[in-house]
């Protein structure tokens, strides 16, 4: 474990705060230090950062990632990107198909505003890009998106990959810059694995990425995702980008690789508990529509509870976290808050309307989660 | 199958209409429909409607509950009472423990705007509110939370739910009226068995209402809860009241019931596809943001696609559907928008902002989830 200036069972709140619940709380400090970690682990790797906003939506939080050095940010959906292009952030790269006049029309609608990369993975989509730029004479910088293993989208690296970017450069209107993937079936791998599978995933990018040049289309951009493998793959000789997204918060899941403890998450559920019926059974007021539903490689249940290391949270309904306790642990009773934190902070975020933001155990801020539930 | 005026493979939304996607299309005459049956079930079994407002978290639609015959509604949070007394609802149970100040003093506003009654589960609640309540001379309606079977929040059904009443009817500025369960673990039995199991419960809290009864201390109300047991649980004699919440909308976990089919969901995700890799294998633009996580026992994957029997929806990531194409079914190309039927319908409306309403295909009205994510 890294060390600390938090011990595992110390909460962000300090334990004599009664705040409403279910809350997300967010300790500035460990959240300052995990974006200054990545930041250098970016220059140490001599690749540029673009961090994935999806795991705090946060226009503050995307604003200290850029004063931490990087060049822009990563969106999944344009409901995103309109959100942090109107508090200032000028360079976005929309890591997602870009489908449908709607959807077009807005990305356009960016374009006045920011400097706006589209991940393309298809013909039809490069098609229907081109001709909305071309038809304005614009011109639109695009990575093609490529599968090196995780089998969600993109065109499989290689011949397939190649084959599209070769379609691509044709088309007026698109200006091909980069390759993209995210090596998100690395982080399925046993801890022993992820390694060697993540520097895997890099070097097909690369390779696909020497395959276009070699066929006289110019491109500066190699762009590798993920929290997980972000100590491997942008390890890759070639490698220019990386998109992590959850190592500003950490999860549970982070758990797995024994790098991380809970003192290193900087976002935790504050609950309380709400049913006590008996010593090894108790109900908090945090169910799946606080804590999401994933379930986490790293760690039993539905979540980590600080300080009761034995417990095991679920069954979630919406509002009601069954809590199995162990008598190990110190007892709870009706009225006590507790902290967890989630498997997957991402989803978790998503369901808040707003983070409160805490220094030396108090709420100094309310920060609104402004891209919260940007589906589109 | 209760027939229906549309097929199990006509979609909400006209096919040569385009939408923003993905977005939730709400069929008007279907959620009509469905209110105006489970209203009628009611009537029949001779008991009184306070649905849950969980699964819609709409104003506009706790209003045609209101209108069909609803006593009052049930909410789970105080932030959900809290918008629908804003809209002028005067009747609520909170079926959930109110635990703390904050949470008190919200409920003791509340009050003066509506008539409140809160479900207590435990003597530590009741204390404290009857030492708020007692404290401004005024009185609070009391459901106690019986457990019969779903071991979930609730005293057991017995011995220790009388117990409580008890103690809770010395309490000064309570008011006990009534007894409520959940009988949520009937919904994971077997289709052969949940009429016995929701029989059984509804029975052993009518028998705890009756040895409350018998200690003197008069209730009238035995509340029960849950959709899938609609049919069974308000039969059983001396029952008074049902709270059932998914039926306006319906859901994949209904079909298991062999009841309902896709023709009955009045609630459907429109999505897009967006990536398109092979026969049997595409992305939808909805994952676990837009359909939540949630499995079902009426059918595999993460949702049902209409026209599309045989395609398994799954794994999901947050903004990626990975769709396991049949053969069997008509091919799907990258644009064509389709509808997806959620496993659990509430947790889904509560990652929408807004309600798309639909006659006759085409979009009339958008309906804000006013109670959207109001998790305290």
């Amino acid at each position: 474990m890294v060390v600390s200036t938090k011990s595992e069972t110390q909460t962000i709140v300090a334990p004599n705060k009664q705040i409403d619940t279910p809350s997300m709380v967010v300790d500035e400090e460990i959240m300052h230090r995990n974006i200054a970690e990545m930041a250098a682990l970016a220059k140490s790797h001599g690749v540029k950062m673009r961090p994935h906003i999806k795991t705090h939506k946060t226009p503050e939080i995307a604003r200290l990632q850029i004063g931490a050095g990087a060049v822009g940010i990563t969106c999944a959906k344009i409901g995103e990107a309109e959100v942090m292009v109107d508090v200032g952030i000028d360079d976005v790269l929309l890591a997602y198909p870009t489908i449908g006049e709607i959807k077009i029309r807005r990305l356009m609608a960016l374009m006045e505003r920011a400097r706006m990369i589209v991940a393309v993975d298809s013909h039809e989509a490069a098609e229907a890009l081109s001709d909305a730029m071309a038809a304005q004479d614009r011109v639109l910088d695009i990575y093609v998106e490529v599968d090196t293993g995780q089998h969600r989208a993109g065109q499989p690296a290689g011949e397939q990959a190649v084959q599209l970017v070769l379609e691509l450069a044709r088309m007026p209107g698109l200006r091909l810059i980069g390759v993209m993937s995210h090596e998100g079936h690395a982080n399925q791998q046993p801890p022993e694995t992820i390694e060697g599978v993540a520097i895997d995933a890099g070097q097909k990018l690369v390779d696909t990425a020497e395959t276009i040049r070699a066929h006289g289309v110019d491109i500066s951009v190699v762009s590798v995702g993920s929290t997980p493998a972000a100590a491997y793959t942008p390890t890759v000789h070639g490698v220019t980008e990386m998109r992590p997204g959850t190592y500003v918060f950490k999860d549970t899941t982070a758990f797995r690789y024994g790098i991380y403890g809970p003192d290193r998450c900087a976002a935790r559920i504050v609950a309380t508990v709400v049913s006590h019926t008996s010593r090894e059974h108790c109900i908090v007021d945090a169910g799946s529509k606080t804590l999401a539903l994933d379930l986490s490689k790293g760690h039993p249940g539905h979540g980590y509870m600080i300080g009761q290391p034995g417990a095991v949270i679920g069954p979630l309904s919406e509002e009601h976290g069954v809590v199995k306790l162990s008598l190990d642990d110190p007892d709870l009773k009706i009225g006590d808050q507790v902290e967890i934190i989630p498997n997957h902070i991402c989803p978790s975020v998503n369901l808040m309307d707003e983070l409160l933001i805490v220094r030396d155990g108090q709420v100094i801020d309310t920060w609104k989660v402004a891209a919260r539930g940007k589906i589109r």
